[in-house]
C-alpha cells in the first residue's frame, strides 16, 4: 500500500471545520427564539434539555440527534453493515450519557437512492439489537428512497434519541472544580468520527477495487484483523461504567469525545476560568490511530482535533473520589487534571 | 416542454414500494422485541407511543421520524431553499398530530457533501421559524458533512418530533363507527411525498440546465407561478384546526396523507371489519396534480397510491357532530363515510 502525500488535514479530506462554525454562528439566534422556559441549558450541549416536570428538580427530557458519518462509505465498500447499528445507538446513547440521562428510546432515519431490503435490515435489524442490549425502545424510523440523491448502494443513517434526567440531577460540568482528575474511558477505534480523514490517508477514495482490496488484508498494527473489521469496530457504549459512577455520585462533569476530540468536547464542560490539563502521554492510542496518521502523515495536533486517539469519554471527579472511580470503573485511565486560569481556551493538550 | 413517455408508476421512476414492505416484515419482531410495557400501540402508527406517566391516564411521549424526500432534489435545482424548514416541521407536526398529541421540541439532520453555510443556514433558520411559529423548541440538531456519499449541492434533511398527549386521549382510529363521516383538509400541491414520480413525469432528471429551464418558466396550470413554486409550496400544517377539533372532542380518527396517499393512510386507522368509503369525486384536485398526472400518464390508480391529490388530512367524525365540524373546519370537505364490511382492504375509493 503505497503512502499517501502528506501532511493531511481535514479539511483537505473534504470536511470543513470553519464551515460548520459559521453555520452554527448563522442559526443560533432564530433557533435561540424557539426556546420558552421549559428549554434548559440551551444550545452547545451534548443533548438539548426539554422539562416536563415541576421547576427546579422536575423530569426532564434529553435528546440527541447524531449520523454515523462516511464510515458508512467504509462499510459500503467492505459489505459490512451489522456493525452500523451499534455504532448510531451507541452514539446517541453516549451524547445523552454525558449530560447525566438514561436513554428512553430511540428513532432512525435511513436513506438510500434504490432500498436494498436485506441491507436496510441488517442495518436496522442490528439497531434493534443494540437497543435491546441496553434497554432503549426502537420507538420507530423512517426509510426513504431516494433516486438520484444517493449512489447506487450508499445510504446515511442518522439516529435520533430520546432520555430522561431528573433537573437537579443534569450533569453539565457547572460542578467541575479546581485539581479535580480527569478520566477517560477507552474507545474501541475511531468510533464514528473522522472516517473522512481516515479514508483520505488510506487511499480509500480512488478506484474501487483498490480500496476492497487494501480493506480486505490484514493489517499487522491490527492484531489479525483485516483492515475493515479495524475500521468497522462499533462505537462503544459507556453507559454500564458511566451509570455505576452516576449512582454513586462521584461525576462532576462529561464529555462524549466524538468530532472535534478531546480537546473540542472537554472544553464543552469545562467552566469559565478553569483549564482541562491533558497530559496526551498518560495513555497510548491503539495502534490503528498511528497507522492512519502515519498513512496520512497527520500532525498531532490534527490528530487530536479530529480523532478520538483511544479515548471515547472522559469524565472529571473530585481527586478524594479517585478510589472509588478506580473501582467502579476499572478501564478508566486518569488522563490529566483542572488547572486554575483559562488563557482563552478550556483544554491544554500537553505532551503531543 | 414534451410529454414524458408513459405510463408512468412510481417504480420506474425509482421507488419500489415492495421493497419498503419487504424490509418493514423484515424488521418487525427484533424491533418489537425492543418494546417494553411502556411502548403502547406497537408500530405502524403515525407516530410511536412511549409513556411516561402512570398506566391508564399518564402523559405518553408520541414520536416520530420523517425526511422531505427527493423535493430536495426541485429545490437545489431551484435553488430555493426557504420553504424546505417548514416541509419538515410541518410533516413532522402533522404526524404526531393524527394520533392526537401536540408537540413539543424537534430535532434535524443536515448531511451535505460540501457544506455551503449560506445554504444550510437558509435551511436551518426556516425550520426554526416553523418551530417559532408553532410554538415548538428546536431542541438541536446535527449537521454533518460527508464528502463522497451526496454529490455537490445535493442534501440532505431529516426530522424528529416529540410530542405528548394523555394515554386516554390517544387517538387511533380504535373509537370509528359505521355510517361515520370522513372529512378532508386540503393539501397545498405534493408536500413532501412522491416528488420522484413529479420529477420523472416532468423530465427533470435529465440535462440540469434544461430542468432549470422548466422549474422557471411559468405554468397555465399553477395560476401565475413557476413550476418551481408550484412543486415547492411548503408543506401545509393542519395544528391549528386540528387542535380546535380536538378541544371539541368530535374526533374519532386520523390520518396524515403522506407516502401511500389516502388509501395508504386512511388504512392505517380503520377498524377491522370497517371500510372507509372515499368518494374521489366529492373533490376537484388542484390543477397542478392533473398537470403531472398528465404528462406522466399516470394512472388514476397510481395517482392516488402515491400522491395526496388534494387531501392532506384526514379525519373521522360522528354524523351528528357534522355541524360542529362544518363550524370549526370550514375548509374541511365531506370525503365519504364509513361502511360496515371490508372486503381485505379498509378503504374503498369510488369514482376514480
Amino acid at each position: 500500500m503505497p503512502p499517501e502525500p502528506g501532511p493531511l488535514d481535514y479539511r483537505q479530506a473534504g470536511v470543513d471545520i470553519d464551515a460548520g462554525d459559521a453555520l452554527v454562528a448563522a442559526i443560533g439566534k432564530s433557533v435561540a427564539a424557539t426556546h420558552g422556559p421549559e428549554v434548559l441549558r440551551g444550545l452547545g450541549h451534548f443533548g438539548g434539555f426539554f422539562r416536563i416536570g415541576p421547576v427546579g428538580s422536575g423530569a426532564t427530557l434529553v435528546a440527541s440527534a447524531d449520523g454515523v458519518g462516511t464510515k458508512l462509505k467504509v462499510a459500503v465498500l467492505a459489505g459490512r453493515h451489522h456493525g452500523i447499528g451499534a455504532d448510531i445507538v451507541n452514539h446517541c446513547v453516549n451524547d445523552i450519557l454525558a449530560c447525566g440521562a438514561s436513554p428512553l428510546f430511540f428513532l432512525d432515519y435511513f436513506a438510500t437512492g434504490s432500498l436494498d431490503p436485506e441491507i436496510g435490515a441488517t442495518v436496522i435489524n442490528s439497531i434493534a439489537e443494540t437497543c435491546k442490549e441496553l434497554g432503549v425502545a426502537l420507538l420507530g424510523g423512517e426509510t426513504a428512497e431516494m433516486p438520484g440523491i444517493y449512489q447506487t448502494g450508499d445510504y446515511d443513517l442518522a439516529g435520533f434519541i430520546v432520555g430522561m434526567v431528573a433537573e437537579d440531577e443534569i450533569v453539565d460540568g457547572s460542578a467541575i472544580q479546581q485539581d479535580d482528575l480527569i478520566f477517560g474511558l477507552p474507545s474501541d477505534g475511531f468510533h464514528t468520527n473522522g472516517y473522512s480523514l481516515v479514508r483520505a490517508a488510506l487511499g480509500l477514495n480512488g478506484d474501487v477495487e483498490t480500496a476492497r482490496e487494501r480493506l480486505g488484508s490484514d493489517v499487522a498494527y491490527t492484531a489479525g484483523l483485516t483492515l475493515a473489521e479495524a475500521l468497522l469496530q462499533p462505537h462503544r457504549c459507556y453507559l454500564q461504567d458511566v451509570r455505576t459512577l452516576l449512582q454513586l455520585g462521584v461525576i462532576r462533569g462529561m464529555a462524549h469525545v466524538t468530532g472535534g476530540g478531546i480537546p473540542g468536547n472537554v472544553s464543552r464542560v469545562v467552566p469559565e476560568g478553569l483549564t482541562a490539563a491533558i497530559d496526551a502521554g498518560s495513555w497510548s492510542p491503539p495502534p490503528i490511530f498511528e497507522y492512519v496518521t502515519e498513512r496520512g502523515h497527520i500532525n498531532p495536533e490534527e490528530a487530536f482535533r479530529v480523532f478520538n486517539m483511544g479515548i471515547g469519554f472522559v469524565f472529571v471527579c473530585d481527586p478524594a473520589h479517585a478510589r472509588v472511580v478506580r473501582n467502579a470503573a476499572p478501564d478508566a485511565v486518569k488522563i490529566g487534571s483542572v488547572q486554575a486560569g483559562s488563557n482563552g481556551k478550556r483544554v491544554q493538550l500537553l505532551g503531543l
